[in-house]
């Protein structure tokens, strides 16, 4: 599947946590830490695991810029 | 000003493209170009420009995780 | 690629409308229009033309729930 | 209420997961599951059931699209 | 319609800007300018003017919190 | 830090209520309460407490607009 989203970050999976049917999940980016929040179903039909490379995927209209 | 936002990805700015009301930030994070979509208005006030060091800035809830 | 996104609408691209940055896109999914609102560079890439069989892909935290 | 979301499918509702803070709702949406992630709150005030009749709704701007 | 979002601030519009594909509402809730980001053709539909009673509707999840 | 997001609504913190990894904020905005959904780790890493004055922040591109 090739998908729109212009932001798709390469990394290795760091934490996975699962809360009630909220889960979170974190991937190292080159030494930044991106976190992710999905469902547990979504963790479960992925098999998402700590080690494992993953990417973290985000729509270009749900990026903001900041500056100092 | 302290966000919730989990996600902050410093960078350097490499394109800046203005529409007629929506405008595209891409910032060179580590190598990786990541796209922002957002105002016009907000580019000028906080004086965006090809060069500038900025944030990519994400909430937790809008990031997805993909595998190969 | 697989991705955590819950939702994911097959259906037969029937418009597609590029802006000065911003593109939509309106795919039939069974008889329903779907509009999808993405960059023009995302169109270009995927190559998405009228006529064309597409998903709409939604994560489930941007759907909401309404009634009567 | 009117409201400016482009996209509103409707369906029954075949599931509701509530969490702590966080439900999944699952609709039916002319054979196609669609999962939204709302608060237990909205649940509760808008009474969602198994059985009812009921339309996910999503901004156009958070509607990706893929291609095989 | 009863719709989910936990959201919903009611004001005055007080300025409607159309880009290209992608339109500007402007609504002022007590004093203070809520910024929306729209399709044109959801202005249209809703016909949405100047002087307009509307109502800005945001999700929860949608929602960031910051402090000084 | 300035960040691109259109809106902030200053208020004070009326209710922290956590899950187990997703955590519910609201915010009085001048009479009207706001909810916002973030991670539990964010209302920590902020000090969120009911009380406190806080911003509301939304993109403008998860704005959207209803009419009665």
């Amino acid at each position: 599947m090739k998908i729109s989203a212009r932001n798709r970050l390469k990394g290795k999976i760091v934490e996975v946590v699962k809360g009630t049917t909220t889960a979170h999940v974190r991937i190292d980016i080159g030494g930044s830490i991106v976190t992710s929040s999905i469902t547990n179903e979504a963790v479960d039909e992925l098999g998402l695991k700590v080690g494992n490379t993953a990417y973290a995927v985000v729509k270009a209209s749900d990026v903001m810029v900041a500056i100092d």
